[in-house]
C-alpha cells in the first residue's frame, strides 16, 4: 500500500481563520481529514507535515524517504524562491506533486514562477482544498504504474 | 444534470502516436472515452470539440454557452499566446479549468507563461490524460457548490 | 462616394450581453447601424465583417480592396499578437483606422502594446461605441485629402 | 452649456512652422480656431492654453477645475515622462481625453507609452488637427451622458 | 521520389503586387512554378498550399504527412508568434525546412526571433524566390542521405 | 492599553559591533530599551523577538497574534526574499510597520525592493536607531484612530 | 536653533479635497499647521514652500541654503522622475528627509522607484500627514547629533 | 559673424561652490566668460541663459531662434528624462552640440542615456568647463561649413 | 566571371575531427573543394580564407575588395560578437551572404543573435556543408541581375 | 594555529547517495575526513556544520566567531537567494571562501548568480569533493599573509 | 614636450571611400595630418597606429607606455564589446580620450554603450574629423594642468 | 606525466607593475615560476603562453592539442566576451580549468558573466596568484582520475 506524506509550507496553519477570500474557509486539519479519507478509498497512506521552516520541511523529506512512495507539497510561499526546496524534492528521489489552494496566475506577479513545478512531477492549483484531493489522486495514479513506483527500503 | 464542454486546441488530434516521451501514448479518443466515463460516475454529461483553429475554439465556446456549465479546456499551443481565447473564455462567463498533459515548467521558457490560466478557476498538468480526468473532477466540484452554478437558459 | 470596410475583430459579436463593466451595452449590430447612419451624413458607404478567425480578417482585407477605399478596423485580442493581420493592412495599401472601445492603458499590461497601430495612420480607444464613429470621421477626413484617395479599380 | 479646457504641451505653440512632415502644416492658431467652430456647432465652450512648462499646465488644471466640465489635453512630450501631471489630471476630477497631432506608434520606441492614457478616458492620435476635433466630440459626447458630468461650482 | 509540401503562409497570396521594395515583384504562382520546375531537375514531387489561416496551415501538415517526406515553410507572420504551428511540426515528424523572401534580421525587431527555428532542420532568408528554390535543394539532399529519409505509409 | 510585538530580523542581534559605518553603533538591546523607554510615554507595550530563523518569524507572529495590536518588523535581509513573512504579516490581519535602520536605496540594488512593503501600512528607513522609534510612533498613532484599532481577544 | 525647510511638491496643494481614499482628507495647510506646532515642541523653525513647477522647488532649495540647516521634502509625482531635483538636493548640501503620504509600495510598478532617496539621509512613508511629522522628528534628531551640523552663514 | 546660445540646465548655477570632485571648481561666471573669450578669437558671438526650469530654457529656444545659428547646451539633469526639451531642439532646427562637465559614463547608470545626443550634432564630455569650450569650437566649425549655415531671419 | 571570397571565422579549421554531433564530420578542405567545383558549374571563381584573428579576417575582406565581386562568409564565433566584422562588411560594399554549419536557433540563446545577418543580404544555416554550396548560389544568383554587380577595378 | 569552520548549506548531508551524475558519490563524512587530513597537513584545524535550516547557518557563523579564523562555505541552495547569510558573513568579519561541487556555470540559468560571492574572498566551484580541498588551501594560504589574519578574543 | 599616441580602431584605414554619409569624406592620412599640423601649435607630438587587431592596439598601448604622457582612441566597433581594450587602458595608467568621427546616439542601439567611456576621462563624439582635433585639444589641456601629467621614464 | 597549457589572456603581461590593488603585486614570470615548481612536485609539466590576441589564443589552444593533456586559462578581459574562444575549449575536447587572479563578483556587473565557464570543468577565483596553483592542482587531480585522461598522440 503505497504511502504518501503530504508537506505543508509556511502560514498553511492559520487556513480557515484569515484571508478567505484568497484560500477558503477550510481549515488544514479538514483538509488533513479529509486526504485520510480519500486516501482510505484509493488504497494509500497518507501522513501530513506542516512547518513555518523551510529546513523542517527539507528534513522532513529525507526523514520520510525510506518509508514513503511520493510527496503531496504546497510549498506555499516558499514557491517562488526555495532553490534549497527544490534540491530536496530533487535529491529525495521520490515523485512529487506541487498543490496550490488558489490559482496564482491571479495573483501578484512574483507568484507566477515557481521553483518546484520543474522538479514536480504535476501540478494541481485553485481549487481550495480539492487542490490536494486532486493532487493525491494524481499521484497515486503515477505510482500505479508499476515503472513509476520506487522500491522503499521498509 | 451539469453538462460540460471540453476543449482540446491544436495538434491534439495527433496524441498518442507522436512525441510520446512528451505527451504519452493515450490517444484522444481514448481520452474523450475516459472523461464520459468518468462523466458517467459523477453525473455529469461531456460532449467535445477538437480543432486546430483558434477562431473554431471560440466559436464553440460561444455556441455552446446556453447549454453548458463550464469549459474543461486544454489550450496548448494557443495557450501561450492567445489573447482572443483568453477573451472569449472571460466573455463567455461559465467556470474554466486549464489542464495540460506535460508539465510547461519542464520545458521551453516560453511555455511556462499562460494567457489562459488568469480567467480559469484553476489549473491541472503534468498527469498525461489523468489531468483531463481530474479537471474534470475539480469542475464538477466547483459546480456543485451552490453559488458557482451559472443559469443556463436550456 | 468613399466606400470602407469595418472589420470586428474576435469576440465583438458577444459585444452587450457580457462584461458590460469593460465594453459597455451596445451591441455589435447597434454599433453597424450607427456607423451607417453616420456614414450616410457624410457621404460614405460602409459595410462590415466580424469573425473570432484571423484568417477570415485577413481574406476580407484582400477581398475588400478592389471595391473599398479604406478600413475601419478593431482587431480586439488579435491587437497585441497577431504579425500576420499587421502585415496584411500593410500589403493591401488602403489606409487603416484603428479602434477600440475602451481603453488598453487601463487594463492589463499585456494589452498595452498594439501590433497593429504601427501600419495604421491612427488609433481611436476608450469611447466605447463612439470609437468607431470617431474613427470613421477620422478615415473620411483623411481620404477627403486628395493626395490621400487611392484609385479603386471598380 | 459644457464648458471644455484644451490644454497644449511643450513645443506645440512652434506647429505649422517646423518638421511639418511630423505634426503637420496647421498652426495652433487654426487648431483653436477649428475647435472654437467646432464647439459652436457642438453646444459647448472652449478656452485653451499653451505652455512649455509642466508646472503652468498643472495650475492651469487646478485653475480651471471650477469652471469647466472637461479637459482635451495634448501633453506632447510630457506625455512619457509626467508623473506630476498625471497625478493632477486624476486629482482635478474631470474627464480628459488625450490626443495626439502624429501617431506615436510609428514613431521612437521612448514614445511608445504614455503616462496620462491610464488616467484619461480616451485617446485620440494620429489624425492631425482632426485629433483634436474628435477629442473633442468625444469629450462632449462622454459629457452628455447624464451620469458623467459633474456638477461644477459656477 | 520524394515527396515535398510547399506551405505558405498569410500574406503570400498577396506577392508581386504589393510592396515589392520588402518581398520583390515575384507572384506565389511563378514562385509554384519555379520549384516544380527545379524539383523535376532534382527528382523529386513538390504540391503547394498557401493559407491565411494557421488553423489551415496546421492541417494540411497532418493531411500531407502520410505520402509526403519532407516540408518547405514559409510562415510569414506566424513565424513570430505561433507555437502551435511550432509544434504541428514537431509533432508530424518530417524534416521540414524554414524560407524567407526577406532578411528578418533587416526588419523590425519582432521579426528577429522565430518560433518555427528550433524545430526546423535549416533555415533560409532574404534570397527573394531563391530563398525558396535554396531551401527545396537544401530539404532535397537532407532526404537524400539514407538516415534522414522516413519511411511513408504510400 | 495597546501591545506592540517589534520583530529583529536576521543579523540584528550582531547590531554595534559589526559593520558600524552601515548599521551605526548601538546595540539591539539599546534599541528595545529606547522602544520601551518611548513606549512608556507613548501609552503602550512593547516585546521584541529575534531570530535568524525566517519560521521562528513566522511562528512568532502567529504566537503574538491573540495579544497584540500591531507589529514593528525590521525584516533586514528576509525584506527582499521572503514571500513566506510577507504572507504571514498579510494573514495575521494587523496592522504592520517596516523598518530599516540603514536606507536601502543608498545600498546594492537588490536591497532596493521590498518583499514587506507592499503589506505594510508604512516605511520609515535611514534614522538608524530613530528609524525604530519613529515606526514605533507611527504604529501607535495609526492604532489611536478607532477604525483601525482590530479587537484583541484578551 | 535649527530652521527648517518643507519643500511640498506638484498637486499637495490640493491635498484634502480630492482622492481622499489615496492620501486622506487633511489639507496642506493643516500638515503645515502641525508641523509648525511639531517645530515648537522640537525646538526649530520650520518654513513651507509648496509648487507644481519643478524649477521653483530647485530654486528653493537653493535660495534657502544659506538660511536653513535642513530640507524635509515630498517631491510627489517628482520623485519617480526628476534627476534635476535629485541633483539639486546632492549639491545643496544639506541633509534631506524624503516623506509621502501614501506607501508607494502598494500603488503604480512605476512608483516604486524614487529618484530622491539616493541623496536623502532617510525616507518615511505611508502614514498620511504623520509620515511629515515623523520626517521633521527624525531631521531634528539627525541635526542634533553634533556631527551632523552644518554651520550656516546667518 | 555667427551667433551662438549657450544654455545652462539645472542646477549649473551652483557650479563652483558645491560637488568639486564631481564638476570641478569652475563657476559657470568664469565659464561663459572664457566662452565669450573664445567667441571672439572664434569670429562668433555667444550669450547664454541659464534655468532650473524646463520650460525656461525650451522658451528660450524657441526666442532665441530668430537670430542666433546654433546652440551650446548643457542639459545638466534633464539630459536624461527631458522629451521636451528634445523636441525643442529638433523643432528649432538650428544645429545643437551636447556639452557635460563630467563624464556621465563614469557615474550612476541612469545618467548613461541622453535623451539630447539623438537630436545634437555631437557631444563633448567629461573635460570640465573645457567641454564647453571644445563643444564651442566643434559648433563654430560644423557653421563654417557652407552647407550646414541656416538663413536666420535677422 | 564572378569572384568570390570564401571566409571561414575562428575554430572552424578544426571542422571534422571534433564535435560531429554539432558540426558534421566533413573537413574545411572538403567544403572548400565542393565550393570550388560548384563554382565551376556555376561560372564563377571562389578562393577561401580561414583564421581564429577577427583581425585578419577584416583585413582579407579589404584586401581582396579590389578583386572580388561578394563574400560567402561563416563567421562562427564572431558571429554574435563582432561590431568590428560587421563595420568591415558593411564598408566594403560587397554583397555578403552569412552561412552556418548548424542551426544556431537550437543551440544556446547567446548564439541567436547574429551581428552580421543586419549587414548580408541573406542567411542560409543549418545544413551542413551544404550550407555553404546553398549560400554560393544564393550569392552568385544574385550577382547575376545586373542591378547588384558591382564594378570592380581588376 | 589557525582555525577553520567549514559550513554545509541544505542538501549536502544527502551527498553520495543520490544525484550522483551531479554532485559526484563521495559523501560528507567522507569530505569532512578529506579537510581534517588536508588541515593537518596545512597546519590548521578544521569544524564543520551541516544543516538545511539557513537559519541555524547564521547562528553557526556568529557563534564561531570569537574561536575561528575564516569560514569555508558551500551555500548550496541559499547561493542564489540568500541576503540573510550574505549579511551574516559580512558582519561577521572573518575571510569566508564559496566552494561549490558542481560548476553552476553548466547548470540551469537560476544558478548563475551567487549572493555569496560578494563577500567571499574567492570562489572553488566544479571540482566535487576537490572544490572543498582546495577552498581550504586557498584560506588557509590567505590566512598566512600577515596583514590577513584577524586576532581572535580566544 | 607631451607625446599622444592616436589609435584609430579597426576599419578605420577605409575612411573616406566607403560610406561617407556616415563617416565623412575625410581620409585617415588627412586625419593624421590635421593631428600633427594642430600638436605642432598646441606644443606636443603625436604619432599614430591603425589596426583591424584588437591585440595590436593593446600592444600598443603597452609599447607606447614609456614614452607617451597620453591617448587618443577611437575605438571604432571595439567601443561597444572590447572588455579587453578597456582593461588595457585602464591598466597602462595613461589618460585617455575616446572620440567617435559620427553620432553613435544616432545609430542602431548596440552602438549607444561603450566599454571605453568608463576608464576615459571624456568623449568627443560627432564632429568628423574635428572629433579628432578636439579629443587632441582636451587632452593637452588636461596634461597641461600639473596633478594630471605621469611622469614618463623616458 | 601530464602536459599542461597555461593560457593568459588579455593584459596579464602587465601583472605586478599597475592596479596592483585589483590584481596584486605578484608579476606574470613569478605566478609562471611559481606553477612550474608546483608542476614539478604534482609530477606534470606546464608550458604557458600570454597573448593579448584572442586568435593567437586559440591557434595555441590548437597547436597544443596534441601533446597537452589539459589547460589552465585565466581569459582575463575575453572572459566576457569571447564566444570564439569558448567554441576553441570545447572543439579542442581537452579539460580546461578557468582561473582569475581577481574576484569578478566584487567588480563590475559586466565581469560578473562568463563566456567560459560553461565549457570549463571549473572555475578558481579571487586568490591572486594562488588561483593558478589551485586551478593547477585541481586540474591534476582531474586527470588523475583514469576515465579523465585523453589518450594523446604523442
Amino acid at each position: 500500500m503505497p504511502s504518501i506524506l503530504v508537506l505543508h509550507g509556511p502560514n498553511l496553519d492559520a487556513l480557515g481563520a484569515r484571508e478567505p477570500d484568497v484560500y477558503g474557509r477550510v481549515t488544514l486539519a479538514e483538509i488533513d481529514r479529509r486526504l485520510r479519507e480519500l486516501a482510505g478509498s484509493l488504497g494509500c497512506e497518507v501522513e501530513s507535515v506542516q512547518s513555518n521552516h523551510e529546513g523542517v520541511l527539507i528534513d522532513a523529506l529525507y526523514a520520510a524517504r525510506p518509508r514513503v512512495d511520493g510527496f503531496l507539497i504546497n510549498p506555499a510561499g516558499l514557491t517562488h524562491t526555495s532553490v534549497a526546496l527544490r534540491d530536496a524534492i530533487a535529491a529525495v528521489g521520490r515523485p512529487a506533486v506541487e498543490v496550490h489552494l488558489s490559482n496564482p496566475a491571479k495573483r501578484e506577479a512574483f507568484r507566477h514562477h515557481s521553483m518546484v513545478s520543474g522538479v514536480a512531477i504535476g501540478v494541481v492549483q485553485g481549487f481550495g482544498a480539492d487542490s490536494y484531493c486532486l493532487g493525491l489522486r494524481a499521484l497515486v495514479s503515477y505510482l500505479g504504474e508499476p515503472t513509476h513506483r520506487v522500491q522503499t527500503t521498509s
